[in-house]
């Protein structure tokens, strides 16, 4: 038989599975496989960002029904062009100029699969022999995942616990050369829970202008600000830097799973159609597949049929449960959380291994902590900083307490005598 | 202005701009473009495949009803596992088991966004430095872009219109080499509207096996055959040679706006896995997005609910409107139809560029008819036949026979006198 096979001349590209191995996916399927299955108590998922199991975070009927709507309507079952439905990307625009001085048109806005497409969009544009990006430290896995598999060259900035998980401006400026075509920022902060200052924002928008490099502003989590610091979308300084900006209706209706999302482009000076990055962009979408055309059909109904109070409440419940976080992250004593959440779903905290008597690191802590405690939490290794624990608190209240009572338990068993 | 541009240090990927620019979508775009908006007639749409917005084309409501259910359920707001969800995967499987005697299992069946990205899967696992790939000519122009992209080299064999456009097999003898990883083979076929026999499948088997090339079977009309020869899928010569089978349900319920398919894999010898493209397809679908998860998670009711009266119909009104794209297209003297249609929804013509005056070619016909008459056809040369055209017969009755009776008054105001 083996020696049959030989024979084949084809073969599978090994980067694929290894590129996929340091992504939020890779590491959630190995954490899953360690479930012990005779613990008969409720799982606690608080490694990834998706509370749309629970009753309290479903969206709004509104929305579903403008989506059976749309589908209803016998109209959307076509395929869509290249760029999204025009109808949609005007809802988009006008959804993201409220309270914006400039203001998009819908040619400014592209329609991708969820935010994950609009990343990949954006680095495939930017992928050109010998170019390089500037990304986050800790970040978004996804990033450099996709970067590897486009050979797109990454650097690490750091964001700074003991700053507010402020930017590191100083080590933007020492990493970028000449190749440089981008930094990525994500507010709302995913890991870290930051919000970012209009002041900060500005400060990163300069340095950018300075660099010649453009913006990518991940706003994924865009509005679940619900701290002390007002969430800025970056576009407010396209006129400084040209901004791309990528978000979705993922988190905000909190439907990850509808998979609709934005690239938009803040160009007022025209930088971005004459560097061909527009261009570029339908180029690449022009050969990709599309979200669901009756999905893009609801946006307008979704967008103005949602009820501010819908939005509230899950700002309100976030906020709460931020705190709940927080609070009995603190009576964990070898976990320190720097900052106390200010938006997103997630925290960053550090595991300080010196502590612990048989644990090696933050996988070890992880893969242990769900063997003994159906407690699924997120290693910082996967995110870029080994050593820390990244948190979701976007679950059930009680969902959360439970889960951190099993992590204290976890950290006590396990406690140098 | 344009001093200051210079100092930006990012600039678009041109090739994806090229790229794009040979696929279907490119050239509707500008054919869209030569659209005269003052000719008061509809237009008829007689360029791609999808009738979903013609009132007789409407998907069953036992679809929609389905979908409907798994949104309201509030169970699929989530994001899905990378391979799709297990009920939808086993629902498919058994779905394309029907009537055969190898029996696929979930784990064989990998949930894609549409046909589309099952192509994008098999071409990224399969694109390693220096690889080939055989690819049909007249064939499926996004073949040839993605794999472009993807820096996969193509080589075209032949399908011979005198033979009913059969696969020419001696052509694909000279043509592989020790770098050809696979073929793919479009059945029923886009764009020639053909159906392979079972003998011819079992040659392209054999021939294959021969050659150590897996078999990439694009099934995307799957079972849209209404002629005198059976439908036949590939994976039924499985023990042969390894098969990928890429399939959706755009076409059968016509919804391509859905964007649900599938890439399964036919592999009962094991070869597959052994040669790493199972880990290859898990790693791609890792970093890739998904379709939405309540799609997913509606395909058990709609393979269930959907009765086969409202296949049968469909395939009733395809047979009628093949039927009379045929006759229509004998009457008008400077198109020969070589093949009757049996399958898929196209039919491939032959232009007798000689009996025109002021026609140039293809390109140039199509141009100036879409100008001249409203009618939207697809130029032979966007899927490598020049001179060649693709009709779509798959509209509502009434409006092929308006497009065709223009098509004829074009011909005879533009013949050679």
């Amino acid at each position: 038989m083996e020696k049959e096979s030989k024979k084949w001349g084809f073969q599978g590209k090994k980067e694929l599975k290894a590129v996929a191995a340091i992504t939020v996916r890779g590491v959630l399927n190995m954490l899953t496989a360690n479930l012990n299955k005779d613990d008969s108590r409720p799982i606690v998922p608080l490694a990834h960002g998706d509370p749309s199991r629970f009753p309290s975070f479903r969206t709004s009927l509104a929305a579903e029904d403008a989506v059976i709507d749309a589908l209803r309507s016998a109209n959307y079952n076509c395929y869509a062009p290249t760029v999204g439905i025009l109808p949609a990307r005007r809802a988009i625009a006008d959804f993201l100029n409220r309270d914006m001085s400039y203001k998009l048109s819908p040619d400014d806005v592209y329609l991708t699969i969820g935010c994950t497409q609009a990343i990949e969009v954006t680095l495939a544009v930017l992928s050109r022999p010998g170019a390089n990006i500037l990304l986050p430290r800790p970040g978004f896995p996804y990033y450099e995942a996709y970067a590897a598999s486009k050979n797109l060259e990454v650097r690490h900035y750091d964001l700074l616990p003991d700053n507010g998980w402020q930017v590191d401006l100083d080590s933007i400026e020492t990493l970028a050369d000449e190749n440089t075509a981008a930094m990525v920022i994500i507010n709302p902060g995913n890991p870290c829970g930051n919000v970012f200052s209009y002041q900060h924002l500005e400060k990163v928008a300069e340095t950018a202008k300075k660099l010649g490099i453009l913006v990518i502003a991940d706003e994924a989590y865009d509005n679940l600000a619900f701290g002390s610091t007002k969430y800025v979308p970056m576009r407010v300084f396209g006129s400084i830097v040209p901004v791309l900006t990528l978000g979705s209706i993922s988190k905000r209706w909190i439907v990850p799973g509808w998979r609709l999302g934005w690239l938009v482009t803040t160009d007022p000076n025209g930088i971005l159609r004459e560097s061909g990055i527009i261009d570029s962009i339908t180029g690449f979408l022009d050969i990709s597949s599309d979200p669901a055309t009756f999905i893009q059909g609801a946006i307008p109904q979704i967008i103005e049929n949602t009820k501010e109070e819908f939005f509230s409440n899950i700002i309100c419940m976030l906020r709460e449960s931020a705190e709940v976080c927080y609070n009995k992250i603190k009576e964990i004593p070898c976990i320190t959380c720097p900052n106390k959440p200010e938006g997103s779903m997630f925290v960053m905290v550090k595991l300080n291994i010196s502590m612990l008597e048989d644990i090696k690191d933050c996988v070890d802590f992880c893969v242990k902590l769900v063997k003994e405690e159906s407690v699924m939490i997120l290693p910082g290794v996967a995110v870029g900083m080994k050593n820390w624990l990244r948190i979701t608190f976007a679950v059930e209240l009680s969902s959360l307490e439970e889960g951190l009572a099993r992590v204290k338990t976890f950290c006590q068993r396990h406690a140098k005598k």
